[in-house]
């Protein structure tokens, strides 16, 4: 860790990997329905799907956290964002303990240059001392020590007391302004 | 997390499980030589034996992290200090990804009682913003952000830069004292 450089925590589900359109493609082949995003605004995550278990059943699933698919433009900004920043990346992994290993794998094939050393599975985020905080769930960032930035997610669009970010770009473009005010 | 509980990061090896009686067990059934500690005073772990390749071997072997012992008086310990103290689990395992399950399935046998959010595997401890760090490595403690304290071991010997504590029931003796002096 370089003592120069700020810090920033990102959190994987919803964030490094587009986890709504793993449950949507999950949810269409046993059910044969799409939901969309916009029937899901403002709802848990478990209950926008007419079948309220289904996505608690998912994610005791093998092979749901490994085959997640990468949100849009995530590996190219965070290979940008380690020029200036370390880079941590904090899952809340341990209500799931059988994904422990998926996830380690999933981030070995998808952002492989990022070390074991800047990886971080727990469960309350709130003793993870970073700068910033990228997370889509509140409940991460409501407490975090650092900068909470709120990844746009159907969950929580009704949640408004975060920065918000609608995508990779926009979390890019935050930090531009960060390094410009730094400078 | 409950915010007027003090926190303390407890390490796992070489704390809550006794992996010195590991290895020396291990070595000794492949070569049939007990390599005791008073043999292997500060010295790192792997050159502890006359083998140097072996604890590199047995640290990515199935079932070596699942079979640690438990160190002597933890289970109790760590239930006494849960009375005082937020207790968060902080073990640098990511460095040999296929411990992480066989690490969570030996908390759920040896510390039940320890919830999933309090939890937490990860590479660089530097950024667990815990107010007390008990760990067996100088490496883990030097650039913690609470108050550390060195777990004995029989590497770690020659270092004297931390607070050192030889048993559990000496981690009950310092926080005795620390909570005579908070009343």
């Amino acid at each position: 860790m370089n003592k120069d450089r700020k810090t920033i925590a990102i959190d994987m589900d919803g964030v490094l990997a587009d986890i709504e359109v793993q449950f949507m493609d999950w949810y269409e082949s046993e059910y044969g329905i799409r939901v969309r995003a916009d029937e899901r605004l403002g709802v848990p995550e478990p209950e926008g799907f007419p079948d309220q278990n289904a996505i608690k059943r998912y994610v005791y699933t093998p092979g749901f956290f490994r085959t997640i698919p990468l949100m849009e433009g995530a590996v190219e900004a965070v290979r940008t964002l380690m020029e200036d920043y370390e880079i941590f990346i904090v899952s809340a992994a341990m209500e799931f303990p059988q994904c422990l290993s998926e996830k380690m794998e999933w981030l070995q094939e998808h952002f492989p240059f990022i070390s074991w050393k800047n990886i971080i599975f727990c469960g309350d985020k709130r003793v993870i001392a970073t700068d910033y905080m990228i997370d889509d769930h509140c409940k991460n960032l409501d407490f975090c020590m650092g900068k909470p930035i709120l990844f746009h997610a159907s969950h929580n669009v009704n949640q408004h007391h975060h920065l918000r970010v609608r995508s990779w770009n926009e979390v890019l473009d935050i930090f531009e302004k960060e390094n410009a005010a730094k400078a």
